[in-house]
């Protein structure tokens, strides 16, 4: 993942143009992706598809004849979504167009103006600041022009046509963990999910731009969206800190409770953060006419780390052991979507004896509350039809995994039977 | 209303008698006050109206001819509702009769004797203390005779003829905080009602006596009664205490819901008091067999402070800025109230788009969660014809106020429609 | 109950055999008991009644020819349920069979083997380390043959065919808290109902077997189990430990309530347990097929004190005093049980006039929030149809007792009905 991440670095994505495409194109060398375009102009609910903008070069060129905010060094020199220019200015016209970050004055913030046509130029504070009075030649060399918005769509088929949503944001230029993380992630979940013999529900991975993609995608599958039974909202996914659980807007859905319990077995602290309508593309799915069971599980959260928005959220930040680590909670979820059904016990009146099916130890003594016995008993005690093993596992304590290994033991002794 | 406080404080009243109607008179100046007289041996539930109480004079003369306990003096020295006697005695006779507290050697105390006819005198433990073996001289002018128990109500109309109760007692003495304050707070909100344009609900202003008001004003407006959506009982609110909430016996009803809001929103700690059936008149109006939504806001609450139902509960203890704070908190809850509505979103799937409305900024960049972009943003989210305003603004955690003037800016952008 | 412990401690009891029936002949003194023998090899459920254990004699000799392990000093030295033996061997050959506690080297532990046939012998751990190379000779002079499962049965009839149950194990040789203090205080719970002039509920006293009494007694009695609307497990009541409840599988039932309710009005901390699949005999009427209202009352609870099935849990470690705070506690539960009725106010509108009844007091003063005159007050105010004495009681935070004592005063001055 960590590879796919440093591959896709110094492209310059925004909500439409080339750089998605690029970058649909890397993610479909992984899995079986089905590009969209869809036409500028087109009416998506409130929303009109934004032009596509596209852009080769910017810099601005000093009175000294230096180039600063040079774009082919870093892209997020350059408002994203910046009109073409060129022009000569004095610094006093120029200035409302730079943005910094007085608080961070080493790292060049990320901008955009997607719905106000304008341009600008990020930089470090310190490059601000050392900015003298003079004539100015800005140069960007963009266009933005009738296109296409761009998106890319995996359908991983399971048993059921009941869907799991795993949707990522594929708009941000150069910054790792929020863009970049998701999309790896992503990709490998797709990865594996084709590798598995046989799935319950299917799959559908999402690589859209943000808010814009998520409304368009939704405008166009309306019938699709209902099939969503569970879904993630996947992003910041690639950096150290403690993981994070936005709840969906429904709050106790089974994704909600899945996603906390496999967090709160991980024995380390983590953020359970109650819904909001601000973030990434939950907001969409959320939406009071859609109202989705869709979180999203992070590591860092929406906006919660210093580096968000800035050249500091890069290759340094994002590391491959914590991808790997949220690899594994994200498979640990879905192992948890994938078994968490209700199973009837089939001789409900009082304990089945466990022993004559080599299911118990012979010799009574003490014992140890968390061992295989105790989910085997909680799974017979709670297996009246309305506990699901999930419920089972949140009611005993006892981890997921556990529960669901005592489950197919009981079923294959006959003593449970799924529903 | 301080003026009104310091302007009724030396009037004697009681359960009935002219005390009362003269305090009726004042507040008749400010708010259209209708004045009922209800017969003595008028049969209410399970209670009777009582005899009318008049008193003109009462003082003790010592032994050494010294008057003691001048009614004229302070009204508190005579037993409220005191059958009138002219006779001397010992000490040893006069004393069952006489009432003070130990643990406040200088405060007289106030005390009742509505349903039992006697007679007695409060005084300071101090002086109690000082009495000396002898002939003592008592004195008590009053008269207990049939007449009326007295009260006033005030109805300010609105659209709907749904009301809100706001009832005060009227029935004590020369105490400023346990019963003055809440009558004069009672008045200026009327005054302030009047002056409004429009009003959703109606509003019965209720200026009785203590249990016995209550009980006559249920019992001849039964029908009146069902018209009460919401009710708050107005009481020591002209303290420097904390303020309280007292729930209404339902404990989840709008009215304690709206005024736990406003408290919470104050940003100073508060005491929130689960309902219990003492107290006020809230005791009648919770009983199981009209169970109103009436709660009981207030400063200091029932019993709570040591100068309740003593001399010392007087014109220091209250003070106008105490009384002006209560009064903002009270228009606070009737906002709330008169503006929580259900509204619908418009447009319900996926975010409308803000910015082409002017109600989004434009230069997109982190983000102030407590902004008036995510009051929109909430409103929108939970516009789903469940949720009132009340209950968006306690789940987003924003402040009432900023809920509705979001809600009213989507009402007037087209997006949003009241039900 | 303290002597009822002494008495039945050296008897060696077992899940079947003398032992029981000779305990349960001295239970049959107290109280009337119906004693129920059911053959060996009878199903029930997915259980066998198993064969009948009894022993004379058991004991190793070593190989200086010392008598070790011998049965008739304490019966805790033998495996329960050993089959018989007589044979020379080796200490390599002996070990498997020898159990100690290495965490506790003065104690011996107590362990059985019902459903798998074998032999053994429980020691000190220190008397373990002290055993020498050389010749064994072991006696287990048992026998393992069809004979019977013994069970008692006590049934004391009430107004209602509606039942309690209290049910105790008898199936532990020599172990005080857990198993012989139970007994005693069923017995003597027993002994108390049946000196009552009157019961709401006829009450089930179960003398069984640990696991296969519960499971024969269920399937026996299916019928019966139907009328059981509340239950406890009654075992280690006569350690010194807190009291602790484990809640039936339901959770919120009437004896879970009741059973917090007193404990939680001791003043002394308690261990409230929720539900578990593991412990006594509520794993088999909690089972998914009876989930009957069964929780488990007692001192110390399973597995959580150091003596627990070991040598220690003596005629040291219960105490007469804790079995009567013990008595005291079920006594109060069942007080709750008996009186816990629903009330209705027959005068609903405002509160009834209780002066002129007597009920309150005359001169207007302070008031003690817990005194008898607020527990009238909350009678009536929830006296609604809706409210059990209990949930008033909960609600107001004050003890049953005085509630139920106010519920008796207001019906007696016809102010309330049950309902």
């Amino acid at each position: 993942m960590y590879g796919m991440v440093k591959d896709l670095y110094p492209i310059c994505r925004s909500i439409t143009g080339n750089g998605v495409r690029q970058t649909l194109r890397r993610i479909g060398e992984h899995v079986p992706l089905v590009t969209h375009e869809v036409a500028s102009g087109t009416a998506v609910y409130d929303w009109t598809v934004p032009k596509e903008w596209n852009i080769r070069d910017a810099y601005i060129i000093d009175p000294s004849g230096r180039k600063l905010c040079d774009f082919k060094q870093n892209n997020l020199h350059v408002l994203n979504y910046s009109m073409p220019i060129h022009r000569k200015m004095s610094l006093a016209e120029l200035k409302p167009h730079l943005f910094s970050i007085p608080d961070h004055p080493d790292w060049i913030p990320y901008r955009t103006s997607y719905y106000k046509e304008t341009w600008g130029f990020c930089l470090s504070h310190k490059q601000l600041l050392e900015l003298v009075e003079g004539e100015y030649e800005v140069v960007v060399d963009s266009s933005l022009e009738p296109g296409a918005l761009t998106y890319g769509e995996c359908l991983i088929k399971g048993e059921s046509t009941d869907e799991v949503l795993l949707s990522c944001h594929t708009c941000h230029p150069s910054l790792c963990n929020d863009n970049l993380s998701g999309i790896a992630l992503t990709t490998y979940i797709g990865k594996w999910l084709q590798q598995q013999g046989s799935l319950r529900y299917s799959y559908r991975l999402l690589f859209i731009p943000g808010t814009i993609g998520s409304i368009t995608w939704l405008s166009r599958n309306e019938q699709a969206a209902k099939r969503i039974k569970h879904g993630l909202v996947v992003t910041c996914v690639g950096d150290g800190g403690p993981f994070s659980y936005k709840k969906s807007r429904r709050g106790e859905a089974e994704i909600d409770v899945a996603s906390q319990h496999v967090l709160g077995h991980r024995n380390e602290p983590f953020n359970l953060i109650e819904w909001y309508p601000y973030g990434y593309d939950e907001r969409q799915y959320c939406s009071p006419g859609f109202n989705l069971a869709v979180g999203s599980l992070s590591r860092s959260s929406h906006g919660q780390y210093d580096e968000y928005h800035t050249s500091a959220d890069d290759l340094q930040l994002v590391q491959p052991e914590y991808l790997a680590q949220a690899l594994q909670v994200y498979l640990d979820v879905i192992d948890v979507l994938e078994h968490n059904r209700v199973y009837v016990n089939l001789q409900p009146k009082c304990e089945p004896q466990l022993g004559k099916r080599g299911l118990y130890r012979a010799i009574g003594a003490t014992h140890d509350g968390k061992s295989k016995e105790m989910a085997l008993l909680w799974v017979l005690n709670l297996a009246d039809g309305e506990h699901s093993l999930l419920a089972m596992a949140e009611r005993s304590g006892i981890e997921f995994k556990a529960i669901k290994e005592a489950a197919l033991a009981l079923r294959d002794a006959g003593l449970l039977s799924g529903i």
